[in-house]
């Protein structure tokens, strides 16, 4: 395990105490040691990483000098191949990075290698297990980042969220994942698979790391999470899903909320079924943005995956059209839940990492903020009935992201 | 000139008095007599697109049969080079179709070429001269796309707009040009410039064809242009740039504008300087999503871009929000113009194509309706104090794309 935050890395890679290169080298030890169980890499090469390694250690500065990061296998990098998890692409190397990898670069990381994805961050899984239980998943899409951070491979990872591929998977994990406002992160060079919703996301082990890499991703100075903040007026969500979730689940949400002195909050009634629009908008994109791969390559798309492509091809343009317009009214309905409160709280999943790889969960707490476009991070708050880690999942209003960090931090103290 | 329009050819396909071959044939010697000067096309292969067309002789209906289609030089193609218009990406073959390309083929047309861009459909011209006069910029981005169907070379090419990259190089070229409401087709495979706004953009010479091409596009059956539409209420929209219209725009428009009836409309003075945050928007994102091309090969961007990066760089995170939000009450705004007139009326472009090639002219008649996500067509209904066309552009309600169409048809046999 090599439990050093990306943020105390960096500190010590700056102080001297600590190369980049030994750094990069017990990451490697470490995933000798365990990646044959956890199955989070799906593209590894020892020799580049340490090549980029020494290169970092040789450079002047930059805000995570030397710190090896995890990047999704739907992100591109023109050194690395970039597979989706699919035999279209297997073994394709890009021509190009992808902006989020090319600004990690300029703030002299190491790309580590390319984690394992469900195909084309749908549902059908990857071969990577649970770090806290192999005989369970970790959640996917993103399901090689968030072991691979929970098992201490490296400390910063790349997901990517259409429903609830980056907070879903953290939970599982038990560890930080943050799926920033919509729109703020750079999406070229990753595959797309709905335009309205698709979102990079973040995984560390510490809310400072995510801090960190934030500012990394946008191209601007880090705001530090701020331990000074007032306590924060906090609402509890249940959301129209809330018997869904297992009775753990539901009671931690229950004893945090109570804790915190969280204020119920629901949705205005006409947002009952906004799961419904979520479906119908990432359906109707996703039919069309493989248009490629179902004319040229069908065979080689999963069975699972050509099955909701058919079935996404019978929503229709008007109803496509009436669930943008929900969509409108929902994101500022949800604003508006802001007025009187800082953070919502409610479940990151509906329980622990189901069992088996095959099934990587669900991802419906999630695609409703997905679909918001909300900022949310889940913390590992609790453990289930399996001893499997349980998250809360924090939502802030949007772009409000700094704030929501901060928060995040104070609930971690108090909850 | 081939003046037959996607329409009519896929009739005659069907009805065997044309094959695609002959079709093709007749496009390609269109070309290779005209290219020499207006230079549409940057990569063009006569076997590849006959053995396309042969394969379409033989293939059983389809949507597009047999119709040759020129595609923008930022949208993937596997068979073909997309160059981007920059050395970066010269002679690079992408591994897919974009998703719009892929429709096409399902629809059993031919794809013809690449179509000259901008650099990366930003400022910086390609070579493209206006089928009008070799003296005159025939517009940007999609330069070659509009010269292409301008000039008789294919029926129906694909463009982008961020800005005004679809209906200004229409209007200067003096076709029709289409910009759907946002969100509406697949950008999967084109290279992204701005999230927030970048749009795929169809041209054509009918608006029959217009609907046509877009029907392939969304993977439905197109919606005919109704020809039995009530008079539609027009409304007048000067915009708040109406004084940098040249005198022979602003002549035309209040002229079709009293034929038409048409009663002024205005936005709400808080929204005068709604492109300003437009600007803020599509710098603060291109100045991230060319990270990738900034870090590793600064040296083969042009001058003019590096230049708008640089100065991108300056924009805030609070400026970036600030303006997304406004934007958020301005699509509302405009959404609400609509409750009283079915159509607004305002120009294409400020006035004819530019002199040189230099400068591919003023997109910002264009970025307001961009930023509003309103769907545009522009209609060839004029000609300038210099003999070049004069387009009126119209914007309907944002999903309300077909009867915007079935009004354009309307306003053309009545302007």
């Amino acid at each position: 395990m090599n439990p050093i935050s990306a943020t105390e890395a960096v500190e010590a890679i700056e102080a001297g105490t600590l190369t980049s290169e030994r750094l990069v080298q017990a990451c490697l030890e470490r995933i000798a040691g365990r990646d044959p169980v956890v199955k989070a890499w799906v593209h590894l090469d020892p020799a580049l990483a340490l090549r980029q390694a020494r290169a970092a250690d040789q450079a002047r500065g930059g805000l995570l000098r030397g710190v090896p990061i995890g990047v999704k296998d739907i992100i591109d990098t023109h050194d690395m191949p970039t597979g989706h998890n699919s035999p279209i692409f297997e073994g394709k190397v890009p021509f190009g990075d992808a902006a989020c990898v090319a600004l990690c670069r300029s703030a002299n990381s190491v790309i580590m290698g390319k984690t394992v994805t469900t195909e084309f961050a749908n549902r059908h899984p990857g071969p990577t297990t649970n770090p806290h239980n192999a005989n369970h998943t970790p959640g996917g899409s993103s399901s090689g980042s968030a072991a691979a951070v929970a098992d201490g491979h490296v400390p910063l990872a790349f997901g990517t969220q259409t429903g609830g591929s980056v907070i879903r998977p953290a939970a599982y994990c038990g560890i930080i994942g943050y799926k920033p406002t919509f729109g703020d992160l750079s999406r070229v060079g990753i595959k797309m698979q709905c335009h309205s919703v698709d979102t990079l996301g973040l995984m560390a082990r510490t809310l400072d790391d995510i801090a960190l890499f934030r500012g990394v991703v946008l191209a601007l100075p880090p705001v530090p999470i701020d331990r000074d903040i007032a306590a924060p007026r906090i609402g509890f969500c249940r959301t129209p899903i809330w018997d869904d979730a297992e009775p753990d689940t539901r009671a931690l949400l229950e004893k945090v909320a109570a804790r915190l002195g969280a204020a119920d909050v629901a949705f205005a009634p006409e947002f009952k079924d906004i799961l419904d629009d979520h479906g119908a908008i990432t359906g109707w994109e996703t039919a069309r943005n493989y248009a490629d791969e179902r004319l040229r390559n069908p065979d080689k798309i999963s069975a699972e995956l050509m099955a909701i492509l058919k079935k996404s091809d019978g929503i229709t343009l008007d109803r496509y059209v009436a669930a943008q317009r929900r969509t409108v009214a929902f994101k500022a309905h949800v604003d508006s839940l802001f007025d009187s409160i800082d953070v919502l709280i409610c479940p990151s999943a509906p329980g622990e990492a189901p069992k088996g790889q095959e099934f990587t969960g669900d991802p419906r707490f999630n695609s409703i903020w997905t679909l918001a476009g909300t900022p949310c991070v889940t913390l590992p708050l609790g453990t289930g009935a399996q001893g499997l880690p349980l998250g809360v999942q924090l939502v802030g209003l949007r772009h409000a992201d700094d704030k929501l960090l901060s928060i995040a931090q104070w609930v971690l103290s108090h909850a």
